[in-house]
């Protein structure tokens, strides 16, 4: 693989390198009989144990981005995670609570059916929710760990409740004021996670030296 | 569901607004016995008829990121999907045809064993891959059609390939090199959707009246 070629562009290729390909070993074969499952390698997606099988992909995705969101910034200082670009901008590290906002606003969705946070999490994650004026003003001195562990926090929830759900579940959820099943409702939490990252890395790039 | 409450921040709620949900008819118990399928809704994410169940929802997500794409850039006149924020930063247009280059290079990796672009998509693809000067140079004065096209006609390659495969070739495919399985290369090529996407909508908001 020419990672350099890509490299520059293609900002996940270097994510997990260098850990073990378990899942080379295993033939295309085998996993028809007894589907590929490998825990260990955060690059494998797919099933993973203790979850149904479409669930336990969609978890393997959860982890693999919001684990791309925390290593593309390991590097960043307090003073970085604050920076704030323009008026109209959000700092990296209110962007990074905001995609755990957001996950944790679709655990109160689609594993309680409310139409917003429960008003348990509203205090913690309203405020990144939001962002805007409050979030620049409030979201701010924090050093990565802290919005690490928000991540975290959510995800234990998200995994606690998925294991008690299955496919039937997942593949289900439309009501006809939304269509999104609640696999569209999980999946777009997870690409959410990519979209901000897209302007986390963006913000990082112009951070005055 | 207050939509009004996300709308501001959460892009994706107002996606395929509207149309039914058929999804909702179905009980999860039914899903058990007889997957929920239903190709005619975007935003059911699931298996899809005519791949394997784990192919057939990556399908789906690649639809409904690449739609995402195109549905929130609709409305940008030529002059403005060629905007170029700062001399760094890529126009919303380029960055399109960044996201289906990307496609392209990982149909190349994955479905022919190559290391990049095949001799035959190099010429069409490799300066929307690598952005920057060349890509600021030479992608513009282009209507959104024009980058609609071209992820249709990458889609339409992907979604032929993917249709001769089945899960266990997607749960497969990592080496000791590069230890990414094809699930996990083609769930990348999807999130790289929604990355850029989060660079062009912060673009796209700051484009001069």
């Amino acid at each position: 693989m020419k990672r350099n070629h890509y490299s520059r562009r293609d900002f996940a290729f270097t994510i997990g390198a260098g850990s073990l390909a378990a899942g080379a070993l295993l033939l295309p074969q085998q996993a028809l009989a007894n589907p590929i499952v490998d825990d260990a390698n955060i690059n494998h997606i797919g099933p993973k144990s203790g979850f149904t099988p479409q669930i336990g992909t969609l978890m393997s995705m959860l982890d693999w981005v919001s684990d791309s969101v925390i290593k593309y910034h390991s590097k960043l200082s307090v003073e970085q995670l604050d920076y704030v670009h323009d008026k109209d901008s959000n700092s990296i590290g209110s962007l990074i609570l905001h995609v755990a906002a957001t996950e944790v606003i679709y655990q109160d969705i689609t594993f309680h059916n409310l139409n917003g946070f429960s008003e348990a999490n509203k205090p913690r994650w309203n405020v990144a929710m939001e962002l805007g004026d409050d979030a620049r003003k409030q979201i701010k001195g924090n050093p990565l760990s802290y919005y690490k562990d928000a991540i975290d926090d959510a995800r234990a929830v998200t995994r606690r409740e998925m294991k008690q759900r299955d496919d039937a579940w997942l593949l289900s959820g439309e009501t006809k004021e939304w269509n999104w099943n609640n696999y569209c409702k999980w999946f777009h939490v997870t690409e959410h996670y990519a979209n901000h990252r897209g302007q986390m890395t963006w913000y990082a790039k112009r951070i005055p030296k």
